[in-house]
Parts: C-alpha cells; sequence; structure tokens
C-alpha cells in the first residue's frame, strides 16, 4: 500500500495525546497543530474531555469518522493493542513514537512482534516504532519535534531524530524548509528503500538526503537508489565506517553494516553521493536545492581577499575541479573595466578596496564566458549592495555561489537579503568547493 | 626595538584621519574610539579641525605630545612623506594600512622601498603596508575592522584580512573574544616569526592562530615556533598546498611557498597544529583557549542519540582517539542509576528519554573513572538544565567537550548559558573529536 497516508492524510489521531505541556503526547499534538495541518486532529485519551481547544476521545475507536493517520506515543506494552484497534478502525497508518521494542532486547522484541504482527493482519503501514515522527511540511503536519515549519525542496530520511532535526532546523533558519522529513527508528515495517521510491516521485522533493547505518535489502536499495539518482540527487551519510562505530551500530539499531568499502563502491555506483558528516549532507542539500547545476568542472573564484581566493583554489582543485585560466577576452575586458590594484588571473582578486560595482563587472564578464561552468563569489569584506549584484547575475542561470566568512551587520544583511531571494550563501570556500565539486558529479538521467 | 608600541602605546596618531564614516580613516578612527582606548588619540587632517569630537592636527609634527604609534591611512604616495615626518616626531612604531605598494609591482615597489628605508632610518617599526592593521583588544585598541571588543585568550596572526577578520568575528560572537590580531600584508618590516616571538610571552595570550602563505626566514620561524610551542599552543592555516594555490600565493603576497610536503614536515617537526581550513582554525583556538587539557587519548561519548554517538565513535577513531570501552565498575555504577533502555557501552547512549539528570548521573561516574580522559557531551534532544549540570563537571576539571546540533529554542538558551560560563559547544562531533585529538597531540614543555 502506497505511504501517502504518511504524508498527506485527511485526518489523523494522536493516540497518547497529553494535557501536560513537555510531554511527547502534548508537544506532537501541538506541533501539529501549530504548523497548520488542514485536515481533521483527533486527541485519544481516556481521561481527558478537550486539549488544546480539540475534543478528546477514550479511543480511536470512538472516531465518528474516517482516520488516514495515527500517530502513537503510549507505552510499548500497550501499542500492539492500539494497532488492533486502529485495524477495527479502518486506519491505514501508524507512526509509533514509543520506544521500548526491539532496541531493548527482550521483552521489547516480542513486542515489536506483535506489534508487526498485528499491523500487518490489519493492512496497516507503520513508521517506527522508536522514532522521532514524520514531518510532511506542505501538509501541515508535524508529527515530530522540534517544530519545523518551512516548506522547502529539501526531503530527509534518517536513521536518527536528532540529524534529522538538525538538518531539518538548519533548513528552516535559513529560510530553506523542507519537504518530508522521516524517522526511521527500528523500521519494523516502512524502510529507507521505500522511503526512498516514493520520494523519487515526489513533486515538492528536489533533493534527498539519508542518513543510514544499514539498508535491509542491499540488491533492492541499489535498484531503487539507481532510479532515484536518475531522477533527482541523492546525498547519504553513513554511520558506523570505522570498526569500533560498526560496534556502536550493533548496539543502536542493530543493523549490521558491512565493511565500509562495501558501501562506499556501492554508493558510487548508484551514483549517490556520499557526505563527510552531518554538515556537508547539509551543505549539500543546500547546494542541489537551490544552485543551478553547473555543466562542467571548470570554476573560477572571484575574491575581494586574496588569501580566500588562495584557500578557494587549493580547496577546488582538492575536490577535483578545475581552477581555469581565465579567457583572454576576459582580462582584456575587465582590465578596461577594473581599477589597476585588481589581479587579473583565477582567482580573480578584486582587492580588499573592491565594491559590488566591481562584482558587478567582474560577474558580467564571466557570466558571458562559455568555457567557466562556475564561480565562487567570495565577499570577504563588507560589502553593502553585493545580494543585489549577485542576485542578478544568479538569475542568468549560471552556477554562482556565494561564500561569506565573516561576521559584522553589513554582510548580516547582505547574507539575509541572498537567503530570501533563494540563493545560498556558504560559511567557508571549503565546504562550497566540496558542494560544486559533488554537483559537477552528479549526473541526473532525466536532467534537473 | 620591541613590538610592544603596536599594543600597549599610550598615544596614538590617525594619519588620514577622515570626516566622511565609510572612508576607512573614519571607521578606524572610530573604531579605536568604540573600542575604549584610554590612552591619547590625535586625528591627523590638514583639512579638518575636528573628527568625531577629538582635535584635528594638520601634521603629525604638530601634535603637542610624544606618539607612540602611528596608524596610517594615506593615499601611498604620500606615505614615505608621513613615516619621514613620524620619524622627526620620534613615533615608535607605524601600522600602514594603504595599499598600493610591492603589491601592485612597478612604481609601488619603488614606494616600499622608500618607506623601508625611511622607517629604518628613523628607527620606526613597520607593520604593512597594504593590511587590515591591528587589534589589541586588552588596550581597547581597534586599528582594524570591523570593530571588534571583546577581550579573550586568541590571537591571530594573518597574512590575510579576511581570515583575521572572520577569526576575530567568530570569538566575538561566542563570547570567547581575543587578545591580539594583526594583519601582515606585505611584511616590509614585522613578519609572522617576530610576532610570533611576541605572542610566546604575552600573558593575555593562551593560544596563537595563525594564517601564512609563506615564511620569510624558514629556519628563524622554526625556532622561534618551538619556543613558542613549549609555551602555549599554536594552531597553522597554510594557503598554498596545492599547485595552482601555491601560483595563486605567487600574485597575492609575492611569498615563494615551497612544497607542502616541506611546510608540512617543518610544522610537524615544530610541534604546530595543523588546520584543515578556516573553521578548523576557529575551531581548535575555541578549544585549546576554554577546554582543560586531556591527559591521554581514551575517550568516552555520552549521547542522547545514538546516531550522533555513532558518527563520534567514527570521528574520535578517524582522528586517531581511543574509544575505550566503560570500565566495568562505572557499567555497575550505572545500571543502579540509570533506566534499563540505556545502553551502558561506548559510545553510552542515555536514548531520546535522556534528561539533565541521567547525563549528570552518567558525568558523575565517568569523571571518577581514572581511564578515561575526555568525555564528549552529545545534546541530541532539547535538554533543559543541561549547562548547568555541563557546568559542575566540567568545573572538576576533566576535558568535556559538549556537543549541540540542532536548533530549537530550549537548545539555543542552554547554548548561551554554557558559553557564558566559558565552556565551548561545537556544533558537530565530528569537528569536536578533531580538536580533542588535537590537544592530545600537543605536549607543551612548560605546562598549561
Amino acid at each position: 500500500m502506497s505511504l501517502k497516508n504518511f504524508f498527506e492524510p485527511g485526518s489523523v489521531a494522536v493516540i497518547g495525546a497529553s494535557r501536560e505541556p513537555g510531554k511527547l503526547g502534548h508537544e506532537i499534538l501541538r506541533n501539529i497543530v501549530e504548523a497548520g495541518f488542514r485536515g481533521k486532529l483527533y486527541p485519544i485519551n481516556p481521561k481527558a474531555d478537550e486539549i488544546l481547544g480539540l475534543k478528546c476521545h477514550p479511543s480511536i475507536k470512538d472516531v465518528p469518522e474516517n482516520v488516514d493517520l495515527a500517530v502513537v506515543t503510549v507505552p510499548a506494552r500497550f501499542v500492539p493493542g492500539v494497532i488492533s484497534d486502529c485495524g477495527e478502525k479502518g486506519v491505514g497508518a501508524a507512526i509509533v513514537i514509543s520506544g521500548g521494542f526491539k532496541e531493548t532486547g527482550g521483552a521489547g522484541m516480542e513486542l515489536e512482534r506483535q506489534l508487526v504482527e498485528v499491523a500487518q493482519g490489519a493492512g496497516i503501514r507503520v513508521v517506527g516504532p522508536n522514532c522521532q515522527g514524520v514531518n510532511s511540511a506542505y501538509a501541515g503536519l508535524c508529527a515530530s519535534w522540534p517544530l519545523i515549519r518551512a516548506k522547502g525542496p529539501i526531503s530527509v530520511i534518517s536513521q536518527s531524530g536528532t540529524i534529522l532535526a538538525a538538518l531539518g532546523c538548519w533548513a528552516e533558519d535559513e529560510g530553506i524548509g523542507v519537504s518530508k522529513l522521516v524517522a526511521l527508528g527500528n523500521k519494523s515495517d516502512v524502510d529507507e528503500t521505500e522511503l526512498l521510491e516514493y520520494l523519487t516521485d515526489d513533486a515538492t522533493t528536489k533533493v534527498i538526503a539519508l542518513y543510514i547505518e544499514g539498508v535491509r535489502d542491499g540488491r533492492k536499495f541499489m535498484e531503487v537508489a539507481r532510479t532515484a539518482v536518475g531522477k533527482k540527487p541523492v546525498a547519504v551519510l553513513k554511520g558506523g565506517r570505522t570498526a569500533k562505530g560498526a560496534e556502536a551500530v550493533l548496539s543502536h539499531t542493530r543493523s549490521l553494516t558491512g565493511t565500509d568499502a562495501v558501501f562506499d563502491a556501492a554508493f558510487k555506483q548508484a551514483g549517490i553521493i556520499r557526505a563527510a558528516g552531518v554538515e556537508e549532507l547539509y551543505d549539500l542539500c543546500k547546494g542541489f536545492a537551490l544552485l543551478p547545476p553547473p555543466d562542467g568542472k571548470n570554476i573560477v573564484i572571484i575574491t575581494s581577499s586574496g588569501g580566500c581566493g588562495i584557500l578557494a583554489t587549493d580547496a577546488c582543485e582538492e575536490a577535483g575541479l578545475n581552477v581555469v585560466e581565465l579567457p583572454a577576452w576576459v582580462k582584456d575586458a575587465l582590465k578596461e573595466k577594473l581599477p589597476p590594484e585588481c589581479i587579473l588571473r583565477n582567482p580573480l582578486d578584486l582587492t580588499g578596496s573592491a565594491t559590488s560595482q566591481m562584482y558587478d563587472e567582474a560577474l558580467a564578464a564571466l557570466g558571458a564566458a562559455e568555457g567557466v561552468h562556475s564561480i565562487l563569489v567570495i565577499v570577504g569584506d563588507p560589502m553593502p549592495g553585493i545580494a543585489e549584484v549577485i542576485t542578478k547575475h544568479f538569475k542568468q542561470g549560471k552556477t554562482l555561489v556565494p561564500v561569506m566568512l565573516g561576521g559584522g551587520e553589513i554582510e548580516a544583511v547582505e547574507r539575509a537579503k541572498l537567503r530570501s531571494n533563494g540563493i545560498p550563501v556558504y560559511q567557508s570556500q571549503t565546504r562550497a568547493a566540496r558542494v560544486v565539486a559533488a554537483m559537477v558529479r552528479y549526473r541526473p538521467t532525466s536532467g534537473l
């Protein structure tokens, strides 16, 4: 059965809804309300009449209308019974937040077995248990925490709730937003592969990020991943690279990780981009979501800071990009337009006396240069008006990547303007270079 | 002659002071005023009576009292004359901000030669030309930009003004602060080696960061570096690692970089810690400035997020740390104190239901464990009260390194509390692990 009930339910019940702020059953209900869910919402709690102004029912079976999705926060021992009630009610999908299942061993293993059996018998699809829930931002459905409301092009599938939340929060803080966030938890039913397949054809998802510790069915995963990568970029962060990390994985989600070399080869073969850490995973999402794809690996660096230009050159070369010679006609054109202290090579150093107008001239010439596939725009000094200049040239379609290192008020203002124009800003040339290199390597089969 | 006049002058003249906001001659004067310089301050401008409420003099020679330091912002062609006036006045040191010297070739080379000749003849020490100035925060002397006022343990010597400013701004934003920031510019006189020597014995400098593209005298630098490293940690970011980066260095500061392998070996031999990028250079400064040094490489990871615990394990192992087994007595003690869902190994996974009290128990047991040299404290969920708990155990002296990934209000509050208690917070386990590993490798000869 399709996973649509998780992301576009018409009606949702929160089983274990609580009146007490701080309790998960309260926080999740409130997050769904505050995210602006427009479907019907039913708190289920036998001891309350009303929570957050919503009428309570003692059991899901008492809800007078259909329920598409149940969000379950009751203690583990009650979950199989609750799922059984959901079955009687005809609920299509359940997100089981509660922990105390397979991850605890012993009695928890048995409870999870029961949960799966009941759900399968009733045809209920399950995300979790032991997970941080699902956020479907375009549906206003934050059945997770913290509250993340910003809608955008990034979707995340994660075996870690914290990593899921971090990516979501960063995307919200930068005004980029998310489409779907899914915490896998114990993967008793729905797993990374099925979610990847679903997101492949999800219209509001432009880039997919995965945090995984293992995959359930390697062959199926590879097949789905190849199709996904053909349609949109997929970036992965894999926990358990080292021997001790793999041991920790075994304790966390009881996944067998396999050797890292096997995963690495498989990711490469499927065209999945591998991130070295959480921040890089986010950097990649941001780039793929917002930057036009570069047509090749020739990059030009424009900078007001000689030092940053040099570090950018190192970073680009190390990432496999090609810091090309400035085309002769560009040099000639810029010689006329720029003051004599500018260094007309690549990196193009506008020096500390750079102005927005000088960036404008440089971007105009380089924007028209055919052999230049992307431009790193390092703004190393307070530069009033630079956001407007970058935005104008960004719209011409060439891959422009702004980097702003420092602090200061002027920079904060310009950075905010770029963000609100949908242009990503990176904090260092190293991080930006790695993103551009990944975008160059990415080859969709169907165009972006 | 000592460099003291640059950092602790009793009186300063700004030659080229301007009434116009936005002009460097105005910004620098204002920054010195706003940073709270308590010595005498003389704007020099033949066309103004008063700037920012300070009486102007037409020439430095008209200043009625002694001047220790001149900050020069007039166009390059006037600089040799200005320095000559400074000589007549008996000025001890000059920071030449103005560009248009060696870096432009041709006539600029000749101007720089004149500048050096005049300064040497008059016994004036020179920082610059073509530089972003000097900030001596404890003296309230921000002869640079942007305005950075927060006093703290980090000093930076940088061949790039932008990198200098970025490090300073980040340290100010996080409430850590700086002692001395020096932009090298063209190094016509004062260079990285002499500054490193000065900072070695500077009481308010606890850690020294360098951004360099080359060194003037390798042998002398190594000698000074070895002494410096014996007294306090020195971290370096070197521009021009790649062949194309080295070419860019030649255009920027006309330094010959030598091959990167030579630098790398030299840094290792001197005990200098090498940073991979600007952010890592800052991370290292922050760690060395604020964390107690670990006694060895055994690390325990405490986490509320299984996934982050695994990524931390990978990062620690890859950085050369030892993710040790939990001592048996610690396991026994924690079995009594923690709920059964906690995973009593390393990483110590308190799970998503972790509370500050649980961190308190874990830190109490591990704080007393002899074979555990450092503890990574990953707070992966909103955790009211965690700052207080971490602060309490931090004060016991073991190396505790808090990591907070996400966003959300509760985390922002706890993060701010930790910062105001002088405890550094890292945004990812990967960055934190690299800092701890560098601190383990660092071996001062004189104790910290």
